[in-house]
């Protein structure tokens, strides 16, 4: 708000009152519902204007630096894979070897290594990856290795909840660490009552702090339900010392709760 | 604004006016000044926020899909060059050639073909770049080379009025639409008097449309001080067919405000 705003002081104070209107909804409002005065609301437009247009400009930027995929070429089409200068395969270590037919995903040692610091030291380092040009992930689905790549180029992927957790998984790995992020913040937007303990599971082995934090309160809010599921008892006979850190969790806020009553 | 808010319509209609505070600036105001409800103002502030993160995202994203620039290596450091995977040259012909000692730009054949169309023909076609991995780029310095590979690599480079001009060029040779709008904004943020003739002979030339317009309006809009300059004379002798195009353009206007005035 500027100061050069002219207030009148001298006469307003006892006169018809007049309701005002809201210059966005239109609709008139009284003291009750008073929000800002029109120089600010209108400040507060440009700002938003201006905001957009820097969205705007950093969406155009991001179309401009993301790299064309290359997981659509495969050995049928080795001809349009050659001419982009691929020069690496990744093939999942699930599936058969190149060699023998499968599918596999060519791609560029400089896009690896750029994406992900594993990549990086194996392919510059002359280790068996680098000299034979293939990359061998394993435990890894085709169709994950295929998005998994696909993120690398264009930091853009489909999710579904299985396809989060293998991501995550394939992130953690190579220190991907802005898909890792990506994908654990997709998984804390499908978080419920039913899923808890596996996200809090999953979240416990693979260092997701966030997923790991919020799954844990939920399940320590909904104890009495929750512990009657049966991926409680799964999970107990599974890894029992995570049940304890739940435990020492639920018991924390009861003291706390507690504390704060007194 | 919902449609759930209660406005009381029966009994405010003629009591003690009371003059209400702003939520943003604090300051009272009247009838006079009145903006939005608290509940508009609330939802802008929201959004506002939500932009906000969404820029942030998209920076993330930015610094993700950012290559690291090759420029910074040459042929006293070839080992960390060839550890990157670089597989072609960019020389500046201005300059000596690469095998006489000249610097050159170590670049990836895959970042060239995937921000630039005509890097990618020359590149994919087998033609005497592709054989030989090296790029001759004609009547640009070395310096220029350098930044234009560099925002090819990182979408950033900084630029003054020279190094506009000169980014101008080369991505409108190699058809790097991003950069070149890049570049225009950067010299329509500097256009003035003094440089109009300048700015519009250059935007002529290069096909800058929002550049030879704004600079076309600034110079119409002030015929009679500007036709006095050197620039106007030198362009008169070199190129009097945009002379001619800037008097058809203050022609229509006069006509313009004369049938306006009617």
């Amino acid at each position: 708000m500027s100061s050069t705003r002219l207030v009148d002081t001298t006469s307003t104070t006892t006169t018809t009152k007049k309701k005002m209107k809201c210059i966005s909804c239109k609709e008139e409002y009284g003291s009750s519902d008073a929000g800002t005065c029109k120089e600010c609301y209108e400040e507060a437009s440009e700002t938003e204007e201006e905001l957009k247009q820097e969205i705007e400009e950093l969406k155009s930027k991001v179309a401009f630096l993301r790299f064309p995929s290359p997981v659509d070429y495969n050995r049928s089409s080795s001809s349009s894979s050659s001419s982009c200068f691929t020069d690496v395969f990744l093939v999942a270590s699930d599936d058969h070897d190149r060699d023998k037919g499968a599918p596999f995903v060519p791609a560029h040692k400089t896009v690896l290594a750029s994406r992900s610091p594993v990549f990086k030291a194996m392919l510059e380092n002359e280790m068996e990856e680098s000299r034979s040009g293939t990359i061998r992930i394993s435990d890894v689905s085709y169709d994950a290795l295929r998005n998994f790549v696909q993120y690398l180029y264009t930091a853009e992927v489909s999710l579904d909840e299985q396809m989060a957790c293998d991501l995550l998984v394939l992130a953690e790995k190579y220190e991907v660490k802005y898909l890792k992020s990506h994908c654990e913040k997709f998984l804390m937007s499908k978080l419920n009552a039913e899923n808890a303990f596996m996200c809090f599971a999953f979240s416990s082995q693979h260092y997701a702090k966030n997923l790991h934090e919020t799954s844990l309160s939920l399940i320590v809010e909904n104890m009495d339900k929750l512990t009657k599921q049966e991926e409680y008892q799964e999970l107990v006979e599974k890894d029992p010392r995570l049940i304890v850190g739940i435990y020492e969790a639920y018991l924390a806020k009861q003291v706390n709760t507690a504390a704060a009553k007194d």
